[in-house]
This record gives C-alpha cells, structure tokens and sequence, in this order.
C-alpha cells in the first residue's frame, strides 16, 4: 500500500470491481480495498440470469470472473478496513487501521450491509463507543470491554483486544455453520473472554460507566466496540449527505462532498449486480474528470 | 407480433438487451423492437476492456453473448421500425409501420445517433417532410419525393416509394464500404430513381412546393422524406421531456411521461456498454414496478 492514490474504491462487489476496472483503463492510480473474495452477495448467489452476456451463471462463476478480470488488469485487493474517511478540502484522507493514505477523489461501495445504529450509539460514538480495535485497544489497557461481533472475522479482534485489557465479554451477533460450536469454547487460549450468546438492545451510560443492554440483561463495562461488517457511510464519512438509509448521489454517482462518488447497493435499490457494475463505470468516469479537471 | 405487450423495448443495444433479460425474468410480456444484431455500437467495437466479468473481449463477440443470451432466455427480436409512441393515459400506442401495438410501459434505449433536425425540418414535419415512406409513400403516388439516407437500409425505402413515386431523389449520407461503388447506379432496376452525392442544408417552401436546399444546390420537389438511424425522441414520443440531445430520467429512470422509461446513451454521457446495461436492469424493473402498482 501506496501513501498517495488518485481514486480509493472501497469495497470490491460489483460496483467496486467495476470502477477500478474502468478508473486502471484511464490510468488512474487506484486503491481497491475490500475482501479479496469479492462480495460474499455475488459469490453465494446460487444462480443470476440477468447479467447480459453471462446467461444462468453461478455468483460463485461471476466472482471468480470478476477476479480473472483484476488480475488480468493487474488490480490488486487490498484486504484492510477503513475505519474513517475525511475529506481534506483537495484530498481525502482515509485512516485504515492506524495507517492514513491520500485519495484525490473516493468511490464508496460498501453495499447495504450495515445495520440500524442501536439506541444510545451515535450518542456515545468516541465516548465510550467504538468501531474500531486496532485503534482504540490502547485506551483499555487493564480495563473491560464489550465486543459485539456482527462477523466471525471480529473474534480476531476480539482476541486481540483481550491482549490489552483486563476483561472482554465478547457478544457474536451471527449464526456460525455449526450452531452446537457455540458451546465450546471459542478463545481456549484466552480465559479472559467471556462469550455470551445474547442481542444487543441500547447502550447508554450509568454512573460513569458505559452499560450495553442485551436482550436478557444487561453488561456494565468501560468500553464497547461495535464490529459490524460495515458501518453506515455517514459514520464512515462525516458530513456525507444520506437519503434514508442510503447515499445521496446524482445521476453522475456525485454525492454532497465534491470528489467522492458511490456506487452500488449503498446508493439505493434496485440490489442487481448489473446495475451496481453500470454504475461503478459511471462513479469511475465521474473521478476521472474530477481529476482531470481545469 | 401480438397486439398487447406489458413492456416494449426500443432498441437491441445493452440497453434494450438488459432491460428485456430482466423483464422476462420478471414474467413480463416483452416486445423487443430493434435490429436482430444488436447494435453496431457494440458488434463493430474492436476491443472492450471495461465489462466487468469479460476482460479483452471483441465487440463482436460480446454481440454474439447478447444475442445469446436472449436466445437462451426465449426473447425474440423484432426487426421493425417505430415510427410513433403515443402516450394513451392508462397505455402506450406504438405505430409500427401502418400497425398499431400496445404496451403498458415503454423503454427507451434508441442510442444517440439522431443528429440536430435540419432547419426548417420541424417546421414542415406533416406537411411535406416525412420520416416513413412506408406511412406516407401513398401521398406521392405519381408525383416527385427526396429521399435522404443516413444507413444504407434506406435503400429499400427509396426504392419502395419509387414503385408509387413518379420521379424519387435519393441523397445518400453515409459513406459506403467501398466509395467508388456510389458511382455505379444504386437502383439498376429504378430508372426513375436518381442518385446524388450531396449534403442536406435546409429545407422550405416555395411557390407551393418543397424545396431541399443542398450543398451544392437545391432540388424542388413534393416531399422530403429524412430516413435517420433514429429520429430525435421527442419526434418518436410528444411530449416527451430532453435535457439537451437526450431524455430526462431521474433515478429510476422514469421520463417525464408517467410509465415510460428509458435507458443507455439516450440518457447522456458516459457512453459505456456497462453503464447502459445497468440502466436497462433499473428501468426493467422500474416499468415492472409500474404495471405491479396497486
């Protein structure tokens, strides 16, 4: 990973696959960050009839077609997570883990796979809430924390996390191929992670302590970290204009903040894989004269 | 061809070709307007390296995947021309030549080939301007038309109004495969046929008749007929709204016109194949969504 880019495309779906395609094409200095499996949503498709030229193909086809296609295009994937974008005025700055990179213009294609934020979270965000590990372990050192995992990939974190402070209790919002591996221990190497198989209700805080209530109770603690697969685009991006649950763009894929563009399912419905690729194109050609601009 | 259509598509490019997939996976009836080689757009396209899914392929072949794919999905195409779009309140009228079919919802996908109306040519359309001889040959029976040709299929509509026609014009504007071969007689068959290597200025009325100004001249006769790959679509459709040389659509790729749609180049720059199939999958589903309305 470069420190300067000219277009970063976060999330490697369609939409994102689609505009480092299209940006490399007009040689572009590209960042492509995401799983380097492309979108779990094109991959477990069990079959798409509608994307023209590709008649009754599996998702599991189309994402390896997508990858022949970045390979051959010698675009690779860069499997880091943005925690926070901020736009810089001429640039964009993106903070992935605790590293910072340079983007002329961003392209946004996380899809929707973000959750409603839980009450009391937007309140207590940087206060006690977090979304990010990796960079806010150091502030536990010795103390508890709350880790909600909307992933089986954020035991990592977790585990991580148990490194530094005195007590994790770790919630796993998701269902797990074997349901029964639930009950065995899922961190054998860290007694210090208590697992609890509970929901997440409301965070709120209690005599200077930050409480996150769960469907069967309740958990005090100091800290609670928020791991979803993606966070909503505007917590993602401060001051980035949504319409509902969506990014706000225009017909050029433009959103409110000159220079970032979105792509895809997080610009709205229709959810289709061809319409998400059109538009990855368009939010490309968009960065491009963006750039290129007098 | 039937009478009754749920969904008619103007047009075989990506556009059309996406919108009509996803139409009849949506169990949709679809009439699919346009040539039964998609369009020359893609077919003649030396190398496309921006389709996500089908890196560095040939325009032709990406043609032959189109053509598949509808093969595959039992869409069939219609090889003939819409000359009116009528829109009837509660459905679309679609004249067809001289017939007459109905659709609930249309979907634009013509291209941008139409080129700026001559001077004077709006002025006179309907009163000696003409852009169907096989509508209007009938009023020249005997008399003096011009014919002037944008694609060589014009061909035979210039020598189809010269079996009723007394004398017929013919100005073709396309350069042919082999240009020396306009200096051979076009129509062998049609002596009253003549052929002239010239360009279209201005068209207006004189003393009672018809007058095609060229470049080299004027020829005064009783009618002009202007045979476009595509006429302007607002001629196709009154009423219809443009931003500039294109449709307006929103979002939803929804016209001014209350279940009409469009999609592909018609709706503006960037001019991609990718970008038009993702427009056809959201304006499908958008007249899909329009016939479902409660």
């Amino acid at each position: 990973m470069e420190q300067r880019y000219d277009i970063a495309i976060i999330g490697t779906g369609p939409a994102g696959v689609s505009a480092a395609i299209t940006a490399t094409a007009r040689n572009k200095r590209v960042l492509l960050l995401g799983s380097t499996s492309t979108s779990d949503k094109v991959s477990k498709a069990h079959q798409i009839r509608n994307y023209p030229g590709l008649p009754e193909i599996s998702g599991e086809d189309l994402a390896g077609r997508f990858l022949d296609h970045l390979k051959k295009m010698e675009i690779p994937i860069t499997d880091r997570k943005v925690t926070m974008i901020y736009a810089m005025g001429e640039y964009f700055s993106l903070q992935i883990d605790q590293d910072f990179v340079e983007a002329k213009t961003v392209i946004l294609t996380t899809g929707v796979s973000f959750g409603k934020p839980l009450p009391g979270e937007d309140e207590n965000l940087g206060r006690g809430v977090s979304y990010c590990a990796t960079c806010d372990a150091a502030l536990y050192k010795g103390k508890e924390a709350v880790v909600v995992g909307w992933a089986p990939k954020e035991e990592s974190d977790a585990r991580f996390l148990a490194e530094l402070a005195g007590k994790v209790v770790y919630l796993p919002v998701y269902k797990r191929a074997d349901e029964e591996a639930m009950k065995d221990p899922l961190f054998p190497d860290r007694p210090n992670i208590e697992v609890r198989k509970d929901k997440p209700k409301r965070i709120l805080k209690k005599d200077g302590r930050m409480v996150l209530e769960t469907e069967s109770g309740e958990i005090q603690t100091d800290g609670i970290f928020l791991l979803r697969e993606s966070v909503s685009p505007d917590k993602l991006v401060p001051g980035l204009e949504l319409d509902g649950n969506h990014v706000k763009v225009d017909r050029s894929m433009a959103t409110n903040l000159p220079g970032m563009f979105a792509a895809g399912d997080i610009t709205g419905a229709p959810y289709q894989y061809i319409k998400a690729a059109g538009e990855g194109n368009v939010a490309a050609l968009s960065a491009v004269a963006w750039i290129d601009r007098a």
